[in-house]
């Protein structure tokens, strides 16, 4: 099976189903879209984000030769014993989730013919929605692909395939060594946002501090504008990771506070800082 | 005295002094650019940014009607007694220092006939120098003013009209309120980026974390490729309140932490944190 030929049937029209669709048009036969309320298939069709939409996954998967899950993680984990049953022996089922571990134990669960791959491509936007879906947010972006005991080379290829359709960049991870690397790059910066919003709540009472908010402000908190409803199946999904990584982050600003009595040692921790942020992102 | 008559020395000619140079021109009489280096002097020539340059602050402050300090804050402090005894009675000092109390506290000490008023614009970039000055920076930015015992309201006016011209928007702040907001919404979000840099080094020991990094990462860790040599004089100017920000930030990341076990409150607080953000920020 080569994508081109494929039935892809999309679970979840928010922005990363919605993305993946607008990014697959034209790269597969037939692009099938499922969402919960009729009025989002509708639109999805009306829009030519997808040929079809429906809200039975149940018939959509039982046509498909690839099925991907882009709903929040708690959702796809649920999800994943019932639509494999629906399923073509030899079809594929990949996600599209942000952590794998507990997607990676149900996908090895299921009944043998049905291929299964776990993924999780490394980009997003704080906002939601189908009206927020862009085809190029994958270009360029790291696309994780997790192998589950229902992986075969066959699956593996067809999921490179689809991830190099879209632009993304892929890169084979298992899940535990994926659900700890996020915890550190998106988990811990969210709750750091979130708790830096807060933060100024707590001291802006007089609204000065509010005001004087500029573009650093703004940046270091834009995750804390993320949608609540994925981002807590995400905490919910891998607590002990991101309960390491907040050790890991408060022994170093426990350290920084220590070194704001010592310019020259503090000068040093900053400089490292600095050439590691600006070596990471030029 | 109006600012179109003015002959402003701008002393610093790096990302804040040179933005502030492209900014003022044709809004005074004539644009002096000082800079400790014979060839950064000749480069702001050569390029228009100012009408002449020279290496010479006391030269340049004997004929200037208002003089702008626009260095690291350590220096802005050091630099107060030393330039008011060139200028001329009645010709207005500012600076642009990002921390307020140890500046207004030397513009207190200065001679009478002089006069003074501190200030802060609410912008910036994490990349400094001439290269990067910017005369759109100011545009729409909160900037700063802290009265000191040698503003007059002739002094303000001044201020208020060099504010305007270069398209931000004045408050009027006293030195204490200014340090404790900036600590919180500025040199706060600081350390925690850098943190999470040096969290992130210690955790990406096999290279996968830094690979996964993606635009969340990029966002947050931004402030952490500010420039050094600003950031330190910063925080040895204003320890008490960075210190007390510190103190508020870890009580809400402590309980985001406790937060993890009870996913009812931690939806709720996420929700707080979510809503205040995108309010502050469309």
């Amino acid at each position: 099976m080569r994508l081109r030929e494929a039935t892809v049937a999309i679970s979840g029209l928010g922005l990363m189903g919605g993305s993946l669709a607008l990014a697959l048009r034209g790269k597969c036969q037939t692009l099938v879209g499922i969402a919960r309320r009729p009025e989002l298939c509708e639109q999805a069709t009306r829009e030519g984000v997808v040929d079809r939409a429906t809200c039975d996954l149940t018939l959509a998967a039982a046509h498909a030769d690839i099925v991907v899950l882009a709903t929040p993680v708690l959702h796809i984990v649920e999800c994943i014993p019932h639509v494999v049953l629906a399923m073509r022996p030899g079809a594929l089922l990949i996600d599209l989730g942000s952590t794998k571990r507990d997607i990676v134990a149900a996908m090895n669960g299921i009944p043998e013919g049905v291929l299964a791959v776990a993924g999780h491509p490394m980009c997003g936007k704080e906002t939601g929605g189908l009206e927020s879906a862009d085809p190029a947010m994958f270009k360029g972006a790291r696309f994780v692909l997790t192998p589950t005991e229902r992986t075969t080379d066959e699956a593996l290829v067809l999921a490179f395939e689809l991830v190099e359709a879209v632009g993304a960049c892929p890169l084979v991870l298992d899940a535990e060594r994926h659900d700890r690397a996020v915890a550190v790059i998106s988990h811990l910066p969210y709750l750091l946002a979130s708790s830096l919003v807060h933060a100024e709540e707590e001291a802006g009472e007089d609204s000065v501090v509010s005001a004087l908010a500029a573009s650093g402000f703004r940046d270091t908190t834009r995750l804390a504008a993320s949608q609540v409803e994925m981002m807590l199946q995400v905490l919910q999904t891998n607590r002990e990771a991101i309960e390491s990584a907040l050790d890991l982050f408060e022994r170093n600003i426990a350290k920084a506070r220590d070194l704001l009595n010592n310019p020259t040692a503090l000068e040093l921790w900053m400089e490292q800082a600095r050439d590691r942020r600006r070596g990471m992102f030029k």
